[in-house]
């Protein structure tokens, strides 16, 4: 029997911290044998908490360890493509966090770095993994619910991130919505050719002050004829509203939300039930060991990932597409926000 | 005690049968003294079933009998303006199928016979006065929810109806959707100000050959900011699918579908429930006793009525703004699709 | 075709002014001609309201119209049985509200002259025609759920009847819960043959001062081995809960309440909708209409009734023995509560 | 900061393994550093498995080890109480699985052993730790729900356990329904004063062979005046049912199932979703996960334990009630049920 996957962890922040606690208490296939994060501390403390061997500052330092197998890229946006391109050339496999950068070019030359490289690249479209999207998912691979015609997602979180956070994450359409143009094709399995976004500040002034939007609304046009439209909030009073719904000649499916618990309580009053589960740490726990678990198996059985570098491309350039057209008030094709050197992408499927 | 209101039937086709129906059995202050139908034959057959004393084939003959307060119009759409104008000269009150007319020139023609003959119209939207509805649009008018900031409607038949219907129809957008652009108004609050359709055929080809769609998806902005999306299908194989959900600042209420029964079963397979209520005439048989009820106490009583022929003006200029922005793959401003003549509404508020 | 049903109402009280009402709107087959109420002011109120030409206050004088071809009996209990032979004399087919009488020996008496008369004798147990009901039956019928095995009922109240109401009514168990046994008999398809009840008073005082119980669950053993369980108040704080379970070899089938409307909300405290329909006059609307279709149909197919004399007789056999279990602190066997006179109807079936 | 505690487990059977599996990847305050099975190979396995550094024979041989602070007791029941002694003489805090033994004197024993040594001893009664029924109970203890008064618990096993199981578990009112008991006191935060169980072969012949039931029905009598009804099957056709309802003075709560995903799909036959989660195994792993961790807290807190060796006694008082109500057909007092050397237990409550 193979023993476990040496991994490395760069970037102990939120999502880094989810990652390390995931492959420390529920991920059998994995280990994690060091951590390097620009902030020393942040990089012990990570290492103390799941008792990984080594802590370390630089990133580079980590990809020279040769016992370490494959890296996960959990930190800052500006630093995945060059991260990507320098634990390729150093043989690693990689699982990076979405986005792979903020515009298409960089994303491309990784990509290619990648690709010439020979490495594996998973990107964390962490929702595919979530039990309810693969059970919708299958509702229309199978025929279930026969030909899809229209799509909804609803995607709200229970509240903004910090304003200093909102203006480095390229706004609501690449930071945020980029997870639902994500499933929007992994559901409908076609590509997006054109969105148009209406956007606005209803939340947070700041949020407006820093150029950004915090709620919209696009609508999709899939190349199979599917019509989609996503709904987003950065604040649901309620807490984390994560549904779809597709619509087929053969019927329908529904994802709901998940909740703490399923006791429904009858008062004078009400007839009611506690809030979903209220964030993403709570709501996707599973989706994050599953996640990681299929990269660990990609690489010991040798198999394709499930969630492409192609499918990272695919998405920004959606995403793009949705914040050119809230900026210019008009629907815009995706295929004009794609650049020359990689647009033969668009037609030619998963790189 | 005042008597019993006296109304007069116009068209006993598949509406005025419901509505005769209605009166004769749910209806206690009003009764029906007269039905009138192009077919003579329908008209007996509506008035034998419901005990009219009266049936006959021309209209004008009922709008002559002076023991009639008030008529029902459910005759075909090209008739409603001229019968409009004609019940507003005999002095006689009016609900009015909806549309009014297909053109808001034609419209407003009848409008202002109505404004000067000093009788009240109402016309028959009648999912406003659905339990369901109204308790959405408490919700919104309460403050439940806060501030609203996103709709979501859903609105699918079972099946197309007949491809002569569809001709005659309008289309998809001002025969169908002109229904959700009313329930929009109604929840929200506010006027539509833009419209962007995306429409396609995917349930019968006949209806492409006859110069419609039938499946769309319209995004909508508000005067008010509220952005709005509308799924629109002729068939859902599960039945009559009427939902809506609108997202506000303080929280979210969401309409669901009502059903036969609420039992539930549990098998090997699945657990499972029998199909929502199948059409219209199932889903809505309350809120068609409650309009008629609600239109004879605006008589009785000398009230506004709930749903004015302003109402049935504006769902029209969007639906046709709709309409346009299907045919030409752009957003459309609902004030392109006004004629001057009546531009002066989309200010002014209810007629 | 034959011409509306003539029916005599007798007992213009509650549940007589529900069935008026019913009759005189939803009802297209019958039609009241007379009511009669030992308050002649009561009987002539329900008449104007419901458009009835004759009203009296002796329900003697009723019998002896021959115009009128069927009575409503819902009158107090003590006067059904004398009403039932009375009737039965005359030659009118009889709709009883439940019980028929308050001993089996009473019951037995009335029985025995509907069926030297030969006319039809129909017992409001108005449950059996709930959709929801309907369904849980047709679920046990159809083997849907396979071999029943267990079944729960739940059948509360919004709120006790007055103190005086509740002296003569033979409490909660020939009251109340005897809408529960007949409900037992017709889902599961068999006998009771014995029955564990405790009783306590949690409600009200008042309620165990006139020696009565609020709160009660009671256990069944049916002829065909099913057991069966169910709960009972006389208050529950969100209204009327009327729900059921049954569970089989194959599956469940489970009956749950109806809501006023299919909203739902989601705010900073809770996911909630409003309280489920309050009383029965709400829930079981569509039920009244049903029973009374049902009797008419019966009678004028001349069909036998949907709900048997002989089921009236069951039901209170079963609450007898349920009201000595409470008493005693035992489980009782329905036979032992049942007279020698009628003990042969424990196995013959229906009269 | 303490190091984390060091345990020993016994009994590398199902239950075994998955406890091994919860410390192993989900309790971040324990660790097993021993396993000891009968079946030396089954112990050598589970420590394969879960990187636990010794595997034996021999129990006792386990309880010697000076560094293994607490034990947790998975064998077969008959071992349970030797155990417990055992463990408490060698100084062992001890969790030990339900039942402590199948008669309440050597139950008693075992308890008074631990008592003696002054050790802590939780019984793994783990339904006390789930979402559902503590949001259930938290719903009784804070009055949301006002003064209890009727419970009803749905406790279905997915299938039978192998006929071997079956002749040596005590019998489903000691084997599975002894959850049910617990989870009635827990809920309802009072005592069982008689019981009255009907219990019928349905499912299996086989177990009828071995003197057993498959199917049962309970009706409790609480201390405080409680009335509470079981449902047990050894075979739910759809999954594991496990649901709970209790009913109040101002309200009533209810815990439903857990579901695998919260997708619901609609077609042309219904509106459906996938099956419960299938087994205990599925539907209680966060409650196995919150058991042990409220374990370690006790020790390493020096707290009480949250379900008591009390615990594990009374509700094998009531578990012998009901078998014995079943055996006699009578309702029985959990009183007559205990002998008099542990009578004192009834009264006195937690040891």
């Amino acid at each position: 029997m193979r023993d476990v996957l040496r991994l490395g962890l760069i970037g102990a922040g939120r999502i880094g911290q989810v990652h390390a606690a995931t492959i420390a208490q529920r991920v059998t296939t994995a280990t994690l044998v060091a951590v390097a994060d620009v902030n020393r501390a942040a990089a012990q403390a990570c290492a103390d908490q799941h008792r990984v061997p080594r802590a370390m500052d630089d990133p580079y330092e980590l990809l020279d360890d040769p016992g370490i197998e494959a890296v996960m890229i959990c930190s800052s946006t500006d630093t995945h493509a060059p991260l990507i391109k320098a634990a390729a050339r150093a043989g690693k496999h990689i699982f990076c966090e979405k986005p792979i950068a903020l515009d298409l070019d960089a994303t491309a030359h990784a990509l290619r770095a990648v690709e010439r490289a020979g490495v594996k690249l998973q990107i964390g479209f962490n929702r595919r993994f979530d039990a309810n999207f693969v059970r919708a998912r299958r509702a229309v691979e199978s025929g279930e619910i026969g030909e899809p015609h229209i799509l909804h997602l609803v995607s709200r979180d229970p509240a903004p991130p910090p304003i200093e956070y909102v203006k480095v994450s390229g706004g609501l359409f690449l930071d945020m919505s980029i997870h639902d143009f994500d499933m929007a094709r992994y559901l409908i399995g076609s590509e997006v050719e054109e969105v148009h976004a209406l956007g606005t500040v209803r939340v947070d002034l700041a949020i407006g002050e820093a150029g950004d939007v915090d709620t919209a609304v696009i609508l999709l046009r899939f190349a199979n004829g599917v019509f989609g439209t996503i709904d987003n909030s950065r604040r649901a009073a309620y807490g984390y509203d994560q549904r779809a719904e597709i619509f087929g000649s053969r019927g329908a499916v529904s994802v709901l939300n998940n909740y703490p618990n399923n006791t429904v309580l009858s008062t004078g009053h009400a007839v009611y039930r506690d809030l979903p589960l209220n964030f993403f740490m709570q709501r996707y726990v599973e989706s994050y060991q599953r996640e990681i678990e299929a990269f660990v198996r990609a690489i010991v059985e040798d198999t394709a990932v499930e969630v492409s570098g192609h499918d990272g491309w695919a998405a920004l350039a959606i995403a793009i597409a949705a914040k050119r057209s809230w900026q210019e008030g008009r629907p815009v094709k995706v295929s004009e926000a794609v650049p020359v050197s990689t647009s033969h992408w668009m037609s030619e499927g998963q790189p």
